[in-house]
Formats: C-alpha cells, structure tokens, sequence
C-alpha cells in the first residue's frame, strides 16, 4: 500500500455520480469529485473573506478538510438518504476512510479533520459544512436553470444554512441565491 | 402508500448503474434492472428446462424470486464488494425490501423467496443464484468483447457456478461460456 | 446454437434505448430491457393481486409473457410508431422471436405467449398488455417529473387502460397516477 | 407541412445512433448525422478530386445525394443488419423519404438521387455508395484505436470498395486506411 | 499527409459538443458534425428553393460551404462566446483550417468559401450564415421542446435572420419558427 | 458580479470534458472538475509528505493553487494542444481568470499562485505542475486498465515528472505507475 494507491482509489470519486440527483432522474449528473471540488473552491474563498474580515480561521486545515470530507465514498459510494435509515453511514464511512488513509503518514490528523466536519465542533467544521451545503444548493439551482424539475426536497438546506454561525458572514450569497432561484437561477 | 409508489420505487433500478462496472470504469454501464430483467429471463429457460428433464422445480417461484431478488436495492442502491466490509449489506437490503413491499397484499411470502435466494436453501434459490451469476458472467463476457479489461475478478465466480448443485445440467452454457471467452466471447 | 446464444442476444435489450423517449429527446433514456424488467414486475403485483380477489389467473403464464413480450426487439429493435406505417412490424416481430427462440425446447409454447399478449386473447394476455402500458405511463411520469416535456402523445395511452377488462381491478393505481401527474407526479 | 417540419424531423438523425455500433457494445456511439455529415464530407473531396483528373462528375448531385442517402432513417431509424431479414428496408425507406421530402418542391429530383444511391447506376451513385462505406471504415478505425474489439465484421465492406470502379482513383486511400489499421489506426 | 488524415481528423466533429449547450447544462447535447449535417441539408432546400423562384444562387457552392464551415473546429474546438473575449477566435480558426485542408489541391478554394461564409459577402454567404443561424434556432426549439430552460439568450439570433437580405424568401419558415415556440415547439 | 458568480461560473469545470481524452474516443470522460479535485487531492498529500520530511512548502498555498490552476478554463475551456498553435492559451487563460476572480478581495494574491503554477518559480509551483501532470499520468493508467488505447502520447509527461526537482522525492510513486502501467494498471 502506498500513496499510489489512495491516488488511484481517490480516482473512484471520478466514476461516482451523486445518488441525489440520479435518483431524481437527471441523466449523468455530476461526479463526487465534481461536488468535491467546487467545494473546496468554496471553503478557499469563504475561508480567506473571513480571514479578510479579522476572523481567526485555518484556511489550511478548512481546505483540507473540504478536500476529505467524502473521501470515504471512493470505498463506501454515495448511498443515498432513504438508505441511511438501513446503515450506519457515518461509522462505515469513517471506518472506510480510516483504511483509505493507511499509506499516509499523518491518518490520525486527516481522520480529525473528517470527525471536525462531521460533528461541527470547530470553526473549519462549520465552514466546510456550509460549503457542503451551498455547493448542493448552487448546483441545484444550476439544474433548476437548465430544467430539471422536482428538487425542492434539496432546498430544505438552506434553513441549516440560515442557521448556521456563518450565514451572517454570507447572508448575501445565500439571499442572492435565493434569489436568483426566483428568477430561474440566472444571474 | 400503494402499489404505485412501489411501481414508481422500482424504477430506482433503471437509474442507478450497477456499481461493480462503474468502479472499473465501463462508462454508462447497465442497470440494475437491465440485470435483474435478464436473471429472470435466464431463470425462465433453466426452469423450463429442468421441467422438461423431469426436475420437479418451480418455475413460478423461481421467475418471481428472480424479479424481486435486487428490489431492495431500489432503495439501499448497488453497494459494491469493497464496501460491504463496513456495513451489513443483507440486514439492510433486507429490511429496505421489507419497507418497499409494504403496499402488497403478500410481503411476508415475497421475503421469503429472497431468504431462499441469499441462502440458497431451496431449488428456486440455488437457480436463482446460479442465474444471477451466470447473467454477470454472460455481461463480462460482452463487456471483454466490446474491448473492456480488468474483468477477470468477475470470473472468480466461475468457481461456484461450477459447484452448483445445477452445474451437471448446465454445464454445457457454462462450459460454453468459458470456450466463448477465450475467442473473445464470439459465438 | 444454445441457450448461451440466446441469453447473448438478449442483451441486446440492454443496449438499445426505448426510440419512443429517444426521439422526444430525452438524453440516454431507459433500455428495452429496463422497460420490459418493470413489466413484468408490475405483472407480477397485479396478477398476484387478482388472485387475491379469486380470480383464476395463471400467474406464472403471465409473468413469462411480460418477459417475453419485447424479446422480439432484441433482433429487430424498437421501431418507433412513425415507421409502422412502413413495415408490418408485429410480422417481423414474430419471426425474429421464432428464430430467437430456436435453441429452446418450447419455442412453441412462447410463441404462443407472444400471440396472446398482441392479440389480448386470454386473460393473461390483457394483464400484460395493461401492466405494458401502465409501465409506460409511470415512466413517462417519471420523466414529467425530472422536468421533460412534450410527452402528451404517451397519455393517450389512458383510454386503453381505462377501457381495459382489468381497470375495474386497478381503477385505484391508473386513477391514483393520473392525479399524481397532476401534482408533478411527485408521491 | 413545411420545410420547418422537415428542418425539424431531420433532428432526429442527431437523436438516433446508428445501431451497427450499439449493439457491438460502444457506448454512446455516433449519431446518423455525424455519419451522413462525414460521409458528404468524404463525398466532397472525393469528388473534386476526381473532377481534378479530368473525370466528368457532377459535384452537386453527388453531395446531395450523400446529405440525403439516410434522411428516410429519421422516420424508419437504423434498423440493424439481422432485422433486414424480417422487413424490405429499402422499401420502408423509400416510402419513409417520399413522405418526409413532401414539403419540398422537388421531391421526385431527391428521390431519383436515392434511387441512384441505392442502385450504384450512375457515377455519383458509386461515388456516395463509395463515400458511405469508406466513412464507416474510418470510424470502425477510430473506434478500434480508441480499445474497441470485435468489429472484424464491418472490414468486410473492404472488399466491395476494393471492387468498386473508383477504387483505382483512391486506392491510396483505402490500402492507407488498411496500413493505419495495423498501426493500431494511428496516422 | 494524405487525405486519410484529413478524414480521419474531420471525426473531431463527431466527438466535440457543441459549448453554447453544454454551459447551459444540456447532457450530451449535439456533436458539431451534427450541427453541420443539419445546416448543410437545411442549405440544400434553401438553395433550391431560391432556385426555384429564379435567384441565382449557387447550389454547390452553398452546400460545400455548409460542409466546411465549422471545419476548423476538428482542430481548435467550438470556442464559446465568452471566450471569444480572450482570443482571435476567427483569425486562429482560418489558420487552423488552412492547416487541416493541406491534403487537398484545392485548399485556396475552400478557403474561399469559409471567407465568404465568415464576411457574408456573397448570396451563398449570407445563405450558409442563414442556414446556420436557423439550424441553431431549430435546435434550440427542440431542446425546449424536451424541457431544456434557459436558452433565451439563444433567440437574440433572430433579429438577425429577420435583418438578413433572404429573410423575404423564408419569412414563413422563420415566422413559423416563432410560432412554434409559443406552442412548445409542436408542431 | 458577486461571489455567488464566481461559484456558479465554476460549476462550468463540472460541465466540461478535459479534451485530450475527448478527442481520444474515450466516452463521456473525466470533467475538468474532477481532474482539478485530485491534482488538489494529490498537492495535499505530497506537500504533507515534503513537510514531513522537512522541506520548508507552504501547504495552503499548494492547495490553493491546484484548485484555481484550471479555473480560467471555465471561461475559456479545455483547449486542446494542437489548437494551442493558434492560439496564445496562456495569455488568454490569465485575462479569463482575472475576470472571473473579480468579486474577490484577493484576485492579485490568487493571479500570483497561477503565475507560479505556469512558470514553476517557486517551490509550490513545481509541486502543483508536478501534481498536474502526475494526476493525468494515474487517469491514463485507469483508462487504460479500462481498456482505452492510443494514450502512448501521455506518458510523454513522464520525461518531465523525471526532471522535476521534486522527482528524488516521489521517485517511488512515478516508477510504482510505470511499473503498474506495465501489469495492465492494476495494483
């Protein structure tokens, strides 16, 4: 096992469509590496703007963070919500990624980071949640302009986003958003 | 909840990709329900075939059984070998089947035609099984000759097709199967 | 030529689109296989459900004839309406289906679940021809809900069902999908 | 009906893949309309080509007739090889091909370059008839560099060009194409 | 270089999507050899149907500029607009095809034709731009048609077909066009 | 212009093709997005690995840089290598990404990180290009694992992978894929 192998592994994100969208019906939607980048993007420019604005953020260890958060499905898949109720997601997943992360040197850290995001213990925690849950929210304003109907069950994120600790930070990109959702999502 | 939510459900299968293919990286591979349509199409000709050499099978059973044998997975979705060492893949799809079946007059006597499936504890199960891993083998097959690679982790299960109570009387498919392949599955 | 050729060829039913959604212009739509699999899913249920109520079906006669019914097209493919007019489809079904089902030892016997299902001659005959078209419209539904268009055409289908022997039986399922149509088919 | 109406069926010579392809397994293949754009393409140059050395060709009608040689498919669609012995295609298509061009108000000019097509009785019959085959080849070449397998079939249309009155016109073309194919068709 | 390269090369066409669709989230939308196929039929008719009123247009120049118009795209791919900021797109696409072209002998004459095409500057000019701008439109009807949104930007091109000196000629099929949008694209 | 254009513009990596295998024949390949994700993935985990081995790399900044270094192409796209000849990509690619980085507080600090990616004039612009071309390097062993040929011209990279200052470093993981790519990229 080296880190050939987590990069080959890491490959499957590639070939894995997110289960949300396949099963409503939106032929070849997006990869988990797709969601996967765009919110580390995320992370990077809502970690620096808060940084712009005196907040006391790692934008290292919140980038990472973003980069790992579903590692774990490269082993496990995106196994959809209605499934969850049949599986413990997040012990599988965590267990997954324990065994992904072996030929790195520094598992132990990484596996904190994944712990820190899903239990939003920490201000990188949060930040990479709201990431996680704007980038779906973009994306499914993306597919609302491009037609795709039947996604109003995704939007209920957005009150988890309207509470969380940095919606005053970023009121105006998630009100913007709303917005934009009247409007057919174009800017 | 009705039988149509149960149709509508069933269609989960047209959607997702069996996930043994997509981890290899066969680009649109086939559906659950492409497989599953096949299993019991094949598990049709065996049992009449059997019937026609004086086996006492039911061929009833044995096509309903191949029909419901993956409906769980309308639900749970195609959770793939690797994972399987981070849940307990039978107990959920069990349960998931059970919540999907709920809208039939008949659930219990469905369930039970996939505990014969997964434990291979009657003719009909042991077919099933067979039929189930002869359509995946019959589908490498086609995938090798369309110019795919990296298969032959599939054909491990060869082994237990060969250890089948059914293997005597199929021998010949499976038999014919294997010359198939080494002539690039051109029949 | 042995069962193996045919289990082969029927995976043409995998491979090729349903020509219906292909030319409406839904991307990538389901297989004939994906169709014909949810067919006889929905026979199944519904004849297992007439048999609750005391009617004398052959379930096992039925849910053969739903596997069978569009095995024919593994050969011919799915011509769309448009080009009926041009060849005598239902002919050249039938002889496709008789050369396809040489290696078998009751091609007969199918043959002769072919001719009742297109001719709706038997009981079971009618049921696969409304589970046939019932299955269409829940796809079409399906696909009204993902946010696709211009599917009108496929409802016509209604008036067949609603005039069918077996609509008294699942007046609840057909009337139950067309106000689910009416709420974006969402359950 | 208007040439919109025919600008708009033609359409569905974009949405049909040819089948030959998808039923050896290539997923996603080319669409008619990529072939019959290639295929004038090739039918161009050939052309002027031969018109370069002095041979008295009609350019126009050679296009033409390699834009139209499979309009008749956007209503019949490409029905594959082994179904052409359970229907008389050319006979569909024709039908199809009059009833698409009725817009037009040269109908019996189009039809007379299909005729021509069909029957190889002029120069610019051979010529598209010529343009059609090599087209195919060339992609059954793309194809196989791209990893695609068990197309040997289609090089049979080798020996047709090679008896073709053109082929001492383009033999370079068609013994490159059989070097490139050697070559793993890498020019 | 031989004019095997240059066909083989033309397969780009095939395999490139055209930009404006895929930005606007269409999946698997058209390939630019589709695009082509269609506004060099839809050339065809509307040279002969000038033809027929007495214009004097020249049909084979028409159609081979159809056929060459997007050529250049084989090599340096269909650029979108916004891009168009940043690059000479047309300076590299003339370069580009002057390369592509160098097989043939008569590579200034082709040439030519993209001119003409690129600064309308002769009635076959004008005609191919036409033909082009309405292919788009047809297809952008066909795409509402199936549910696609957000394309309205797509329809600022008919202020320029109703600008163009040949708009008095084709008034009804463009008028039509409109029309036909308003009623989702039916016709 | 706002943030939330700057994340929805990026949705367009999600949308694209990364070209090179496009125009391979490889269908429906890897988007931009999900090769921009493991070139971060793979900065991540080589910049820890330098750090623990005591090389003085700014991690943040590597991060940061493999996620922004294809972010220009969301406007321009991925433009192929032999298009490059008539195009300046770079330049053109920098005026995109000042664009698209306008609604941020940081647009200079961020151009910075992509200069050094181009140039490799610092530390983390070496480990970014060398990851870059390491993650192409592992997406061609997949493909070809998958069965895809004709990538030969790829591996070209490993030439500059063996030259990098970072090669003494990694040399275990670029010979462990030359030696993968030789047992058919399986490990």
């Amino acid at each position: 096992m080296s880190l050939l192998n987590l990069f080959i592994e890491a490959g499957n994100l590639k070939k894995l469509r997110r289960s949300g969208w396949v099963l409503r019906g939106i032929p070849n939607p997006e990869s988990i590496a797709d969601h996967s980048f765009r919110t580390a993007l995320i992370t990077l420019f809502l970690a620096d703007e808060l940084r712009n604005r005196g907040v006391d953020v790692d934008v290292e260890k919140a980038v990472k963070m973003a980069l790992l958060h579903d590692l774990g499905e490269a082993r496990i898949t995106d196994i959809p919500m209605p499934a969850q109720g049949y599986f413990d997601k997040v012990s599988g997943e965590r267990k997954a990624l324990r065994d992904i992360l072996k030929p790195t040197k520094r598992a132990e850290e990484y596996l904190e980071l994944f712990e820190e995001y899903e239990s939003e213990s920490t201000l990188e925690g949060k930040l990479v949640k709201f990431a996680d849950k704007l980038e779906m929210l973009v994306q499914a304003c993306e597919y609302e302009r491009a037609g795709f109907n039947a996604l109003d069950e995704f939007w209920g994120a957005l009150e988890s986003l309207r509470k969380s600790d940095l919606y005053p930070h970023f009121k105006d990109v998630i009100e913007g958003l709303v917005r934009a959702r009247k409007q057919n999502c174009l800017l």
